[in-house]
């Protein structure tokens, strides 16, 4: 390993970097140490690299982990500014450590990076080596706060995990750290240790308290106008924040103000350092800025239609940005194309990770000329009494560049003007093409965008090269930078990685010969059809559901593998196994034909890679990430549950609001409370309630988080819980985002409902509301989730939001005011969902008072969306508004009978008394009501309500007042 | 620079070293990182390298200094075992970084390295590089006060310094870091502001906070038995300990308590990683011991006398040792030899750093045989009646392996016993040597050992190799691991370092003949002449003193090189330079006939060397260290005085006695008021107290503390105060240690001794009294140098111990036993100088009552010596002995001269009654009372004392203790 380290110093020095020493404070990472964080601010270029044991308290595992230390070596590489090859440059770097890139499966994936405790971020990739994270690469866009300029290019190898899978070992302490000498045997003891401190010794007070004294100190040394002592201060806190973390003794909120003041004081040592250069007069100089493409100057003609072969090269895009990118390019060209007089065929755009191919069929050589009039002065005006020119009109012809004798004349609207008849001479296919292409470029956008050394152009990733041509005519694109030529850039393990192109003709089939599939499609049916040949020949099928879109567009060229894991690991729940393989890995899982899983996957490689090199890197990779799941599995197999939940009073929960333990118990209680009003099943809602969430205390859970419940339901089964408490303890966790399952049961929901209530009392109780796009507790997703249930559950209807929530504040402080506000939150959420579903806005308002309870709201919404197109429910609208109009808000439902004489409203009384109480429902109420309809009408037709005798029409309002009454609770009928 | 790293790092880890990062908290030397102190301990073998940015707040400026860094880089090697050639390894590690070996003067200069705080230590060498400290080399023996098995050796190269060497730059900030990129603009910033943090804005009270938080957490740590993290705490409290001392905010008590606290919690952690180690099973295994050399089994014969020759080759000794060791093993040999028979001519021994050649002239082949007797039982008792031998005689004969009838007779005191005649045969020549030398290696001892790869030897520095030879045969000498040969080694740098030696003649010569004197007086006599030549040849003279001897023993052969410096540094003060050059570098000064410096220096390497290259190295050591003086004797001549002194208030003297200014404030005060009892010049008095150590707040003297005194009256001086006040400064800091210089003006002397007195009235006063090895104040330096200024001011003799102590006292709060107790410290020590002198102890003894005035005592005793042979005096004190011995103690000196009658003490009366006053001094009392011997001598030979009259009684003794009173302050008649 240490050979590997010096490997990489040699390579990078050799490339102009200045080597430095890790830092001497514990940094979490090597961004940390000032000569990336710092020294990528600014104008000064700066190559540097650098070891950087980084101190993650976090990942401390006692040295069991075969993968996660507490102190990890990373390998730092700042590039400022971005030389323009720094993919090339880093291939070159796992060539220096003897990986074989052609052999292997390297891929850049993407991924960005941000720090919010920096105020730093940027995009990049992890680069994968057959399948194992072994460096970040990131363009650093933000630090502290500030945009950089110019980017600078980070590289972060991962050292151990470069190590283990170089030496194919299967846990770090085997590793060869030196000849003679396992990483085991030179760091073991320290790594247990310091585990033991993080994780169990370290003093949570001590440590608050020094939180607190280097955080003064920071703020001191800002004062003092000292950027490198503040910012080790700053790092200092850093390191204690994490070590009170990894101790369980953040809460929520202490993390969210923690966050806040470390930002702070970074966003301020980063503006203090930039000052602070600029004031010394920027000693390393200023980063030369690339330069300019020229313009082109002439442009060739060509003689006939020809296809238009344009591409634009890049560094690899996020899947989804192919996509995205292919539609924006086809619909930019269309237009552009539309807005010239050039005629062509079929506008193609195909996407790799790599390149987006534009293909024009049949572009016409140039333009048609045009031709154009150009008005003058009225004819009036132009000429004087004895038809001689006047000044206007010399003016006019002067300005157009032609004598007088020259304008003719039009006529509009009956007035004669002056004119001249323009021919706008057609453009050149090339010259056009020209411009227009290099719109397309400049004008390239994604949803998140980066700057790389380009003065100009921002992108998802950094575009590097455009080729062009007009059949065989190169086309002239100047873009910031960037000039098309006739060349493009193949795999980058090829033996001649840029490669020449004659014509645009055949573009698809050159790339094809060259081992890239251009059309996304092509490259999709060949996954599917290889990777089912691959399944095919172990007995399986594959499953291709939410990865497939993916693995497309990692690849240029799809290289599915069969790949294996050993069949004991199918002892752990299939939740677990299809996550690691779909999430973290991009694999495809094999199934039996009735849906059991295989010990196989399918990767999806890049190219032409040894196969067997790659299967064996993909296979340790799962293996690794199966036998961490294993070790928590089994341990957790060992510990009972009591023992897990006992475990939950060390997680701090919020200020106020205790532990998660405490909140575990609250959930418990509020459940029962919720259960008294509605039908469920006590006995397995009780059991459940006690051991809600005690899988947040087991090593599984505690790994990947968003296994929570899934492990609950497995744990609990095989403690010999019955299959309903189980189930209850899964569902209690659904529905985990928009879109996710929901729970199934009774007691599953009115768990779920309990767990999210007391968020939603608790924390609006302690003020801790959602601000903007801040919302640490995830009350937005808590809220949401709770009208799901609701909705999902008619048969707990007596559980509306009031009772909810008012039932979730006993035994906590929480003011009326604050419930409300949380009720109004949770109706806020519900509107949007209904919108989101598309309802009409109309209907949605009007359902929108019985939100209390969403069942009935759903329930009437769906009746009145029925009725929508039905003119008797119109008429029946139309006549209770008619009602609602006239009838001022404070004339009560009551009325003297006895008063009234005419037909006409004694036809009305009588149809509104034979309606007895008001049915459930809006159907229910149509039926009944529908018969208002033409009595209502009639009576507005021939009474006139304000009749002079008070006493009949105070009973004629009474009467209105009365059905307007009747007919209000069902929906906002204003609203319709 | 950061190649040098990549080379160094190349070349131990190709001699097997782990290479480790830096320690991820501020250390003051790599030796802190675990790698290094904790992995010495046991028994496991460790072989390590890396770079480590050391950080020392105390040498923070601001980047200002060429040769101080806040944080400069150690690279650091620990070899653990010591491999036995670890100088040759190094020396080839500075052929890795491009150094020409043979070329340079590369020497190894004694230096012990001790770190109390770590209870750790050392011996070793600093190297040179032409006079440069380029690396510190050490036998690591003990860590966390354990005794290291086996020992370690431990490289740390001062790297900036080297890069300046090998660049020739005079700035560390020009050193060229990387490609393009200088050291300053790498660092600088950080250089200036973490200087910044250290000396002037860390926050002292907070640092002081962290420094019990962290020492409390590693009490905690060691208490969990986690040694690994308490170790890190130890270190950050290390770290703060530094910055609040480079803030000047750490007292003397409150170091000494930080000290103790830091030392035990290091033994803890030590002890603990031990036991840990231990209870790990040793993970990296045993270090293997080297082999013993098996003992010889058969020696030669030789058949004539012959030179023996007998080379002990070790490591570079201390050139004390050198000649220690000489003389040791001269008398080891001659007392060995002169135990055997063998006969021997003239036993000559020299010495170099590297070897001790012992030559025994004309050695005989073999011891010659001895006869001796051995005595059996009484005849009577060997034969019974019928003269038959009895058991007892059977028994003695079978015991000596003989046959009855083999015995003989001896007579013995007149008694005949049986006996053997029994003939020891004399042994060869090689035996007894090979036993004998074997012993004397074994016997080697210095002031200070160490241990190194061998299991039994220890001596000052390890021993290599043997070489015997007794003429042209070899002597098998085996001792420990060593086994003697016929080779021996010459400079490392020869082409062949090992040699063949074939026989012992003329072995001087033969070692001559590769460059070598093996005779001190050989090449001391080079160096004097060859340094004259030299400094004759720029018109000087050399002053040799008290740097001879040393240089002398720093090199196997002397080549003195004159080298000179610039002309511009002779108007720094001659001390300053001085002290530089022989103090820091050991050259020798030049000077004018009439004593001014010249600018010039003669240096003295080791051997061949390019004499150019080495001058020119000299040359920029001396030039870095003069421009350092000389920056900081510009900046203090900036400074007004009063300034300087303003400075002292920082710094922090002891608890409860303030600052360093109150200091100096209450030492000016004890001035005037010991002026009060003695005639001074008081003007001169008053002002220098008002300066007193203002020097201390220079920059020269904070750099260099040696130059107290001596800086205060240059600068006053220069500032225009009057030469008697500039000299006043300066003596009141002499004595600075024993047989230094004395002050010669009395504004001098009293100053001195107000300091002193303040010292050791206001620690006693506050109980820090010395104890055992620890006297952090210097309170023994302080008392001795009161004591010396008394003595030698004669004038001041009205200072006596116990007014000057109560003078000091006014002020302070200090109780009447404490100043008792400083009394009786400052008696013992005048004590211990006297018998030092060889003062007879009874003299000694018999002054001692007076030593409350040092100068009254040594008068005394300067006259009882002188005295000490007179029969007269002899006498006298007889007489008075007399006296004293039959007066009770309790009868007072007051007789009734009227109840006397007989003549003899009539005579006594009227010798007794003439005396008048005693007069002052011991002569003058010897003189006057000399006529009182015969009168007591007749008075006790002729009166009873104890008459039977009372009142006659009465009155005898009342005049003998009128007499005993006479004498008895003169001086403690009884010692005598």
């Amino acid at each position: 390993m240490q050979d590997a380290l010096l490997a990489l110093t040699k390579y990078w020095t050799d490339r102009g970097c200045i080597v430095v020493q890790p830092f001497n404070t514990e940094v979490g990472a090597g961004t940390l140490n000032p000569a990336t964080v710092l020294r990528v601010l600014g104008p000064e270029p700066w190559r540097v690299a650098y070891v950087e044991p980084s101190v993650r308290p976090d990942d401390a595992r006692y040295g069991e982990n075969p993968n996660r230390l507490q102190t990890h070596t990373q390998f730092q590489v700042i590039l400022k500014p971005d030389p323009g090859n720094s993919q090339e440059l880093y291939l070159g770097s796992l060539e220096a450590l003897g990986i074989d890139v052609r052999g292997h499966d390297v891929r850049f994936v993407e991924d960005n990076w941000a720090s919010p405790a920096l105020g730093a971020w940027g995009l990049g990739w992890e680069v994968w080596l057959d399948g194992l994270e072994i460096t970040q690469f990131t363009y650093f866009q933000q630090a502290g706060g500030q945009t950089l300029d110019p980017v600078s290019v980070e590289i972060t190898y991962g050292i151990e995990r470069i190590m283990m899978a170089l030496q194919g070992v299967d846990h770090f302490k085997k590793i060869a750290y030196a000849p003679g000498i396992s990483y085991g045997e030179a760091f073991g003891q320290s790594e247990y240790e310091m585990s033991r401190y993080y994780l169990d010794d370290a003093d949570v007070e001590a440590n608050k308290r020094l939180f607190e004294e280097f955080a003064v100190e920071a703020r001191r040394m800002l004062d003092a106008r000292l950027p490198v002592p503040a910012h080790s201060f700053v790092l200092k806190c850093s390191h204690i924040f994490n070590v009170l973390d990894a101790r369980g003794a953040i809460s929520t909120t202490e993390r969210a103000r923690a966050f806040g003041r470390m930002r702070g004081l970074a966003r301020e040592v980063a503006a203090l350092w930039a000052e602070r250069r600029e004031e010394l007069g920027h000693p390393l100089g200023l980063a030369e800025s690339p330069a300019l493409a020229p313009a082109p100057t002439s442009f060739v003609d060509v003689s006939a239609p020809a296809t238009l072969l344009f591409e634009i090269g890049t560094e690899e895009l996020p899947p989804a940005e192919v996509t995205r990118t292919v539609d924006a390019v086809r619909q930019a060209v269309t237009d552009k194309l539309a807005a010239t007089r050039l005629t062509h065929g079929d506008v193609t755009v195909h996407g790799t990770p790599r390149r987006v191919v534009v293909l024009v069929d049949e572009v016409s050589p140039r333009e048609p000329d045009a031709e154009r009039t150009v008005r003058g002065p009225r004819v009036s005006a132009a000429f004087d009494a004895e038809g001689q020119p006047t000044k206007a009109v010399q003016g006019f012809a002067r300005g157009q560049g032609v004598d007088v004798t020259a304008l003719g004349r039009v006529t509009e609207n009956d007035v004669e003007f002056v004119a001249l008849v323009k021919t706008d001479t057609g453009r050149g296919a090339v010259e056009v093409l020209s411009g227009l292409l290099a719109e397309v470029v400049a004008e390239l956008r994604a949803e998140k965008n980066m700057k790389w050394n380009d003065p100009k152009l921002s992108f998802t990733r950094p575009i590097r090269w455009l080729l062009a041509l007009l059949g065989e005519t190169p086309v002239p694109v100047s873009v910031s930078t960037l000039a098309a030529d006739t060349k493009t850039r193949v795999h980058r393990t090829a033996n001649e990685p840029v490669v020449e192109v004659s014509t645009a003709d055949g573009y698809l089939d050159f790339l094809a010969g060259h081992g890239i599939d251009a059309d996304a499609s092509v490259r999709r049916q060949k996954i599917v059809d290889k990777a089912n040949e691959l399944a095919a020949s172990v007995g399986g099928v594959v499953e291709f559901d939410g990865v497939l879109d993916e693995v497309t567009n990692l690849v240029e060229f799809a290289t599915p593998i069969l790949g294996s894991f050993e069949e004991r690991y199918l002892e752990l729940p299939g939740q677990i196994l299809t996550t690691v393989m779909r999430k973290h890995q991009r694999y495809l899982p094999v199934r039996t034909a009735d849906g059991a899983l295989l010990p196989h996957f399918v990767a999806v490689a890049n190219g032409s890679v040894d196969a067997d090199l790659v299967r064996a890197g993909n296979e340790a990779v799962l293996r690794a990430r199966y036998e961490d799941a294993a070790f928590f599995w089994r341990a957790d197999l060992k510990t009972p549950l009591e023992e897990m939940k006992s475990g939950l009073a060390k997680l701090t929960f919020a200020d106020k609001l205790g532990s998660m333990a405490d909140r575990a118990a609250r959930i418990a209680a509020l459940a029962g409370r919720l259960a008294q009003h509605v039908s469920v099943d006590v006995e397995t809602l009780t059991r459940a309630g006690q051991l809600a969430k005690f899988d947040l205390g087991s090593q599984m859970v505690i790994e990947l988080s968003s296994l929570a419940g899934v492990m609950a339901r497995e744990y609990a089964t095989r403690a010999g819980e019955t299959p309903e408490v189980a189930q209850a303890l899964y569902e209690m966790e659904l529905p985990r985002s928009a879109g996710d399952a929901m729970p199934a049961s009774a007691p599953g929901a009115v768990l779920a409902l309990a767990d999210r209530f007391d968020l939603l009392a608790g924390l609006f109780g302690i003020g801790a509301n959602p601000t903007g796009s801040s919302d640490p507790f995830g009350l937005r997703r808590a809220a949401l989730g709770a009208v799901s249930i609701l909705r999902a559950f008619p048969d707990l209807r007596e559980i509306t939001l009031t009772r909810a929530l008012s039932l979730a504040a006993e035994g906590l402080e929480v003011t009326p005011e604050a419930l409300e506000t949380a009720r109004e939150f949770a109706v806020r959420r519900y509107e949007q969902q209904l919108l989101d579903a598309g309802n009409d806005h109309r209907f949605v308002n009007a359902v929108l008072p019985l939100a209390d309870s969403p069942v009935l709201a759903d329930e009437t919404l769906a009746e009145l969306t029925k009725l929508a197109g039905d003119p008797d429910f119109a008429s029946l609208v139309a006549a209770l508004q008619r009602v609602r109009r006239i009838v001022p808000a404070d004339v009560t439902a009551s009325y003297d009978a006895s008063a009234l004489s005419e037909s006409a409203e004694l036809a009305l009384h009588k149809a509104f008394s034979s309606l007895g109480e008001r049915p459930a429902g809006l159907a229910a109420f149509v039926a009944a009501a529908g018969g208002l309809t033409a009595p209502i009408n009639t009576f507005f037709d021939e009474v006139l309500v304000m009749a002079e005798d008070a006493k009949v029409k105070a009973a004629r309002l009474g009467l209105l007042a009365s059905i307007r009454d009747y007919a209000a609770p069902v929906l906002d009928w204003k609203e319709l």
